[in-house]
């Protein structure tokens, strides 16, 4: 028995060794495929992802790998809680993937080295049906996964919704939803029935990209980016990328008509960053490194974004340098202004540059229309009309083109379907942690001072160090002394819009 | 036996599947480190490449692979005359891996993927100590593997050389450059102590990156660059690195106070890219795509690079186009100046900045030297004071820092050595080659028109096609109807530099 755990153990550490050689390998694959690639690499591309892919899957699949995992498993009390907590999640994800047909996986793979391309390529053109056949066969593939892992416990699009969220089914985003839409939906109805007063004409002005990137340079300094370990470059679509704590990497996309939008994806995404450096490096050698999962993730990213980013405190010591770097675009621009300008709140078309009170409705038209798609209630053919409907119905606009509908976001193209739910549960979990660290923290004084250092150390000490050690549940309750409560997140949201728009 | 033909077919298509796919994986890790990963990834991506490597030398001396190998070796009269040529080379690597140590071959790829990045901080610092132990480790692996493949026909550094050019043993390249010393080194000492009669004061003013930018652009649309296939971007040492022809990038390094340098090192690396993109693309799934050896891809790099680039033809319509992006640094600068500026001879330090009819020295330099490092006859610690008293010797003067002399190249950074004589090969093979592309093509109308188009269309049919599917030598006779003579390189050197430096 002693031998055969011995054994075992050996088996596993080696094959954790040559899986994270392949996760370098797909991080390198991925950041080079959105940010630099040249247009006609991708099929042949393509065919190589298909060929690594196959050796990955007979990797995870190898009998002696699953038995020494399954061995592991079985003697899980004589391991230590940070293994003990892997080796759970490493066994569910190996019962998962022995009963998906290799030829499935190889072919996602290979369909998902250049879908992205082919979505970029539709974005840009407004040409849906480019990426329709694309789309579809995706949706086809993510049905068929679905169906293989179906439990008599966990049907449909709780499968996918598990994935992203351990424990969050339907049931439980409806109620969130539900809650959400019961007190904010009147309330978001007061606040675009009224109209800040202030000139807003600076917000459309032309900011050159050159420009942009060095207030971008300044906004790395403020929150402290480590960039002997990360690097910030362009992007159709802003993300985060890494491996381990040693090489986490961001974009962002820089419009010269919008110049607010690279500024707050840029906080947005080094707040992704943030995290991912500052987890425990120990952890880089094993499956539980990076995020708790990904609307901790996102409460992160959403953290800094919305609450730290968009309030007063923050822009106090930076608005000055952003007025030095466009003295002419800014001239005779207050403080005052500029932050009703970023917390403006109005319905808009695209989810990446909706303000933060209307942007749970974005998530739930997606929410809404994924929960269709999975179960096969609608085709790709009707998903722009679909689209389409559900955005009149919910923020009461028509969408003119599907470059600014149905192909605004990447995530499908990434074969992605469970994943947009996760960012409105992001955003209350951020509002939870905000509300502790507050017990803690002057986070005004601290801001004033620009920098984030003390709010990174405070989250680092309470949530970034576990890394993936734990579930997002318990990092949350030990982080803020309370298990969730979507009750948090819209006090916030209706206490600082009721002042920024003086409602009673 | 038809069936285990059969099998090994199949076997041997499946290996060939996987290497290409590891090759892929080589090219993107490559191209990151040496284009813009962070400096702190470097000790993590080392170990992730040690496991890559370790995975991949499995995969090479599997064997059953082994045997697949030979069974088609055996019956390689029944192959297709590609795949005979393939399966031949392949037999001979196979050959030599086996008798190589795994771990010799895992320390030396993790050492590889630090080395590089240890080297340009050596560089940037000028501190040769910083990049001694690492170089050290690397000699003494490659001795290690020379030792392993000696037989008793090849012997030392001839095993290195035989790699990069097969065929070319220490006695031939004794015999080549014994040639170019006789003819040459007199016609050197004629030339450097005559001086060009005009204002050289253009060529050091400033000349802004940005702009430099915009005239690599003119030169990859001259060129005729393929932007779908390729990028070009900045590194510390300028290279090409494809994988396929479907992806073929390059970058160069701008320097604000030499604009010169970068003008010449994109179109020597688009002769490389011009090459690889040019290769029949059904090859793309074989180990025959890629250039026929390294100097006859040397020979293209520098067939567009010094024949065609520093020719009068070339920048009659292109010089305009330079004087308007920088007309205040070139106002007054005249054609005639510029051409004799591209084509001064001097005794210099810099091999990569080193004019083309001195460049054969400083390969001199680095061929004698490497094969006393190989030999064990010089160790590290002396190896500065080696390579100053070779300067010295060969060219007649002294060098002041490291990060001029010994350390200013990035090969052995690389694990390459055998390597830099074929740089002076390439460039004897260049000019056989453009002596037999004169009796077709009219390159002065070409060029003067404003494009290489039939050069490249020229070279595509009598070399680039083939990729590696023929063996060097056989491909320069059947381009230039002739086996390889030194005397035409030395011909076109005394003839072009006669008449430039009005020599009788």
């Amino acid at each position: 028995m002693e031998e055969k755990f011995t054994n075992a153990t050996k088996l596993y550490e080696e094959y954790r060794k040559k899986q994270l050689a392949n996760r370098f390998v797909g991080f390198l694959v991925n950041w080079d495929s959105q940010t630099e690639a040249p247009d006609g690499c991708f099929s042949e591309r393509g065919r190589q992802m298909e060929v690594l892919s196959e050796e990955n899957y007979k990797l995870s699949t190898d009998p002696k790998i699953i038995e020494a995992i399954n061995i592991l498993f079985e003697n899980k009390d004589s391991l230590d809680p940070i293994m003990q907590h892997e080796i759970i999640e490493v066994k569910k994800s190996t019962d998962k993937i022995v009963k998906i047909p290799m030829e499935e996986v190889i072919e996602m793979s290979g369909l998902l080295a250049s879908s992205q391309n082919i979505w970029a390529k539709a974005k840009n053109e407004n040409n849906y049906e480019l990426f329709k056949p694309t789309l579809k066969r995706i949706i086809e593939l993510t049905q068929s996964y679905v169906k293989h892992l179906e439990t008599p416990k966990l049907k449909g699009y709780n499968i996918l919704l598990d994935e992203f969220e351990p424990g969050f089914t339907v049931k439980d985003y409806d109620a969130f939803f539900e809650a959400l839409k019961k007190d904010l939906v009147p309330f978001v109805k007061k606040v675009t029935s009224t109209t800040l007063q202030y000139n807003d004409s600076f917000a459309t002005l032309n900011y050159p990209k050159e420009k942009q990137k060095e207030f971008s340079n300044i906004i790395q300094e403020v929150m402290k980016y480590d960039k002997s370990r990360g690097l910030m470059k362009e992007s159709e679509h802003p993300f985060t990328s890494g491996f381990g704590t040693s090489d986490v990497r961001v974009t962002v996309h820089y419009y010269e008509d919008n110049f607010i939008s690279a500024i707050f994806s840029a906080i947005h995404e080094l707040g992704h960053a943030t995290y991912e450096m500052q987890v425990d490096p120990t952890l880089d050698t094993t499956f539980s490194g990076g995020g708790a999962s990904l609307a901790m993730h996102e409460s992160q990213s959403r953290f800094y974004e919305n609450i730290i980013g968009r309030s007063p405190d923050f822009w106090r010591p930076l608005f000055p340098k952003l007025k030095e770097i466009f003295p002419k675009q800014l001239k005779g621009v207050r403080l005052a202004d500029f932050i009703k300008q970023i917390n403006k709140v109005e319905n808009s078309l695209i989810r990446t540059e909706a303000d933060e009170l209307t942007y749970p409705l974005h998530i739930m038209i997606r929410y809404d229309i994924e929960k269709l798609l999975i179960n096969g209630d609608i085709t790709v053919d009707e998903l722009p009309q679909v689209w389409n409907k559900y955005v009149k119905d919910y923020l009461g606009i028509d969408v003119p083109s599907d470059r600014e509908g149905v192909l605004q976001d990447i995530h499908w193209a990434g074969g992605t379907f469970g994943y947009f739910p996760t960012y409105a549960l992001g955003s209350a979990y951020a509002a939870q942690i905000h509300r502790a660290m507050k017990k803690d923290v002057n986070i005004k004084k601290s801001l004033e001072a620009g920098t984030t250092v003390e709010i990174n150390q405070w989250l680092k000490e309470k949530i970034h160090k576990f890394g993936a050690t734990k579930y997002p549940k318990e990092i949350l309750k030990s982080a803020t002394k309370e298990n969730f409560k979507a009750k948090y997140y819209i006090d916030y949201l209706i206490k600082k819009y009721s002042k920024i728009y003086n409602i009673k």
